[in-house]
């Protein structure tokens, strides 16, 4: 088991990608969301995942993550993933001690982008750069099983 | 991928159980079972496995499974899965060239035991034993993940 505790932001400006350290292209599906549980496939390059996370609202989260073949991915995504799915490139940011993580979307969510830290302990402290926006943790639409619901080109107010 | 094709009887005598050629106790549980697919966790002895089944009704079927830690499959049974859990003994029974899998359930659905048989092809014949009843194989009903939710137990009429 893995306790996730994850805070997300918009961003304030573009000045984040002075840092980025490296990039990584993601497609992504959802087989299920519902009250308990989210199930996603993910393909990462030639690597794919299954991952299982609680459903829970906020900053703490159970998450289990399998590697499975990319060819099966590629099968549940076309057959049994709710669609759109969701496409997004990755950038990782350094920013003292931390590891940013900020999601740029495309496809259906294009125009989106979202700062994530995930960090080890509830309530531990950790460093805002100035590139960060509003936080948006606890605003459901910016989880990316509901961007594959609602992708954000058919919100209807943007921040 | 694999594709599965199975058909589910009930059992109209106990004349199967002296064909038994081996037996596995088995607990499940479902972390989803919607219109596209049902995902199972499920513990035989001290191995687990992740199934994702495409929920198409009646012989044919989407399905992969992939092997997880059994301290994995616990967690996720007991925070993520719909209850009852599903608890049944898995008889092996075989009969001509066919190997049956007759399914005995415990706990929520105790007194229900169903018969199945996997194909390799849809559409091939296979021999009906003589303990073999009705077939159930497109009422929903008989599905675990249906038992899961309204399970044997809460049913008013009893086949």
């Amino acid at each position: 088991m893995a306790l996730e505790v994850e805070h997300k932001f918009l961003l304030a400006n573009e000045n984040w990608r002075q840092a980025v350290e490296r990039s990584e292209i993601f497609r992504q599906g959802y087989l299920s969301s519902q009250p308990t549980s989210s199930i996603r496939v993910r393909i990462c390059e030639r690597r794919a995942w299954l991952n299982i996370k609680s459903a829970t609202v906020g900053t703490h989260r159970l998450e289990y993550e399998y590697e499975i073949p990319v060819t099966d991915a590629e099968e549940i995504m076309a057959h049994l993933c709710k669609k759109p799915l969701i496409e997004k490139t990755r950038h990782y940011v350094r920013h003292g001690n931390d590891l940013w993580e900020i999601d740029e979307f495309e496809g259906a969510n294009q125009g989106l982008i979202v700062a994530e830290i995930e960090l080890d302990e509830i309530g531990r402290a950790f460093d805002k750069p100035a590139w960060l926006g509003a936080e948006v943790t606890d605003d459901l639409r910016y989880y990316n099983n509901n961007l594959a619901l609602h992708p954000y080109s058919e919100w209807g107010e943007k921040p």
